[in-house]
């Protein structure tokens, strides 16, 4: 397949053999025009340096697989381009699959990556509770798994963020707080931390239960609000149910914030978009992508590695404020 | 690094070598419990069918390089999305890297797919009008290019939707009206065919320019509002730019669609979540990503292939309506 060597791109493209070879290997260290010139000769002559012979003697890959639930949800997405970022840093390359948020099919999927003999890979909220097959010398890296006993992950702290919410409520002066969560881990420890920062200050809060689509959310703020009216902020685990809450309380005319305070969680795109825009506790995702792919490598490199756990900050926009 | 034979998998999972080798290779011909049983005792034994030896033999990578403009553009996730589940059902992965929306990233990444010696690839929104570099018997199929010259195409007919928002507006009654565009082929298309609607009818519209972004759709409506006070609808050649016109709207006091109608285009995820919930242009995305797919497969196993051609749908929510 290959029409033309090495030898010959360097010399159509007036730079050493050793520098066609870091154009392709080790990008990072030629300067961008200079790489610029190679890439456009190279595509010119039709040469492309073969990876399957060249791997079969180094050992290497140089793949990364990528297990997520589903590609189109955008905090993925953000979470995916941290990754790629690091690894286009190092000249590797992403293999992708989709687990669609079930256990067999996560296994299908890594089975399917690890057919391509990957030197390291990421699972994106595993919902299996085992690890997934892995060749000796080959890791996962979990981002925000399920299940805490998985050896390396990388996470949010979600009971700070609980905190953070129960604490900007409070500062503003509400006392008639809600929280709407939604099933499993993650959900439970925004609560904890929710319950316990408002415990401390002598007050409770009332409790709605949503599966993280934005119906749930609007369903949810009605059922509070059908029981009583005395409602004057809701945290919601995720901002698509935010964006479902908020309908509702337009459909019932109540202003946010003025009678009713919104604050989501994730800060996804969708956030900063919604009418009124949606004060979130963000969950950083890019750095998470990239933090889990840094991790990856160090795995790959034969180093050591830790689990990270990241902070997540509180986002004001507009559907917090005064009463 | 294999722990285990093909054989001992048979045996302790009850099935014979060929099932096992279906398993890894032929996935759909095997009933899912059988998949299951298989997959989860191989990976109890720590076997994994290695692809690098069988590639060569078979001169196959099983791979297909995939070059989008930015992962987390939802958009593009769901095109993802319907690539993963083609390939899926056809046992083979997916290489992903990143155009970033720029000519000589776009290169870089399409060189980077290339080293994994991939079978074919799918590039969306190809900045380049000149065809990415390829092998001898490799081609790259273009979703939505920018440029209509590229021999393998799946695409939008965006003419027609034009044409779809146009007719909308006149059923509607409305008789004041407006485009807000962006930079680009796709844009003009659908600038085309609404003007060539509205001509008929012996309408004319204004015109404004934003880039797509949120921000450039609210500047766009306000600069729309500030010259006149006569404007009964907008069509918009992007979802988030429609955010951003809705903002503008709400901003002034004015109605929508009571006062305002608005149309936006794509459908994405965002159209249903806006308030009022967005009509807009569907792009069937997954459909486009998963044509795309069956298109580069037929290039790969040696049949000819047409390039696709689809048609958009008007999705009718709360931003239209009589005036």
């Amino acid at each position: 397949m290959r029409s033309a060597g090495i030898r010959e791109v360097a010399r159509l493209s007036g730079v050493s053999i050793a520098t066609v070879s870091r154009v392709f290997n080790d990008a990072a260290s030629v300067r961008p025009d200079t790489q610029q010139r190679v890439l456009e000769q190279a595509a010119a002559l039709g040469y492309e340096p073969s990876s399957l012979g060249r791997n079969l003697v180094r050992g290497r890959s140089e793949l990364l697989g990528l297990i997520v639930p589903n590609v189109s949800f955008p905090l993925y997405g953000q979470m995916i381009g941290g990754i790629e970022d690091v690894l286009g840093h190092r000249g590797m390359s992403m293999l992708l699959a989709s687990s669609h948020d079930d256990a067999v099919s996560e296994l299908t999927a890594a089975q399917k990556v690890l057919r391509h003999a990957v030197d390291g890979g990421v699972v994106i909220n595993t919902q299996s509770d085992v690890a997934l097959p892995a060749p000796r010398g080959m890791n996962w890296v979990h981002i925000s798994p399920e299940h805490s006993g998985l050896p390396y992950r990388v996470e949010l702290d979600n009971a700070a963020g609980g905190r953070l919410a129960a604490r900007e409520f409070l500062r503003l002066g509400r006392r008639h707080l809600a929280y709407i969560g939604a099933p499993g881990r993650e959900s439970s420890e925004r609560q904890h931390g929710f319950a316990g920062e408002l415990s401390r200050a002598g007050l409770d809060y009332r409790r709605a239960q949503g599966d993280y689509s934005e119906l749930s959310g609007t369903q949810a703020a009605d059922d509070l609000l059908e029981k009583s009216s005395v409602l004057d902020a809701v945290f919601v685990a995720g901002d698509l149910m935010a964006a479902g809450v908020l309908r509702a309380l337009h459909m019932r005319g109540l202003r946010v914030p003025g009678e009713v305070a919104v604050i989501g969680f994730d800060d996804a795109a969708l956030a900063s978009l919604l009418y009124p825009r949606l004060t979130s506790i963000r969950q950083p995702a890019y750095a998470m992508g990239a933090a889990a792919a840094e991790l990856s490598l160090r795995l790959i490199g034969g180093h050591s590695a830790e689990s990270v756990v990241f902070s997540p900050e509180l986002v004001r926009r507009e559907s917090t404020g005064p009463p």
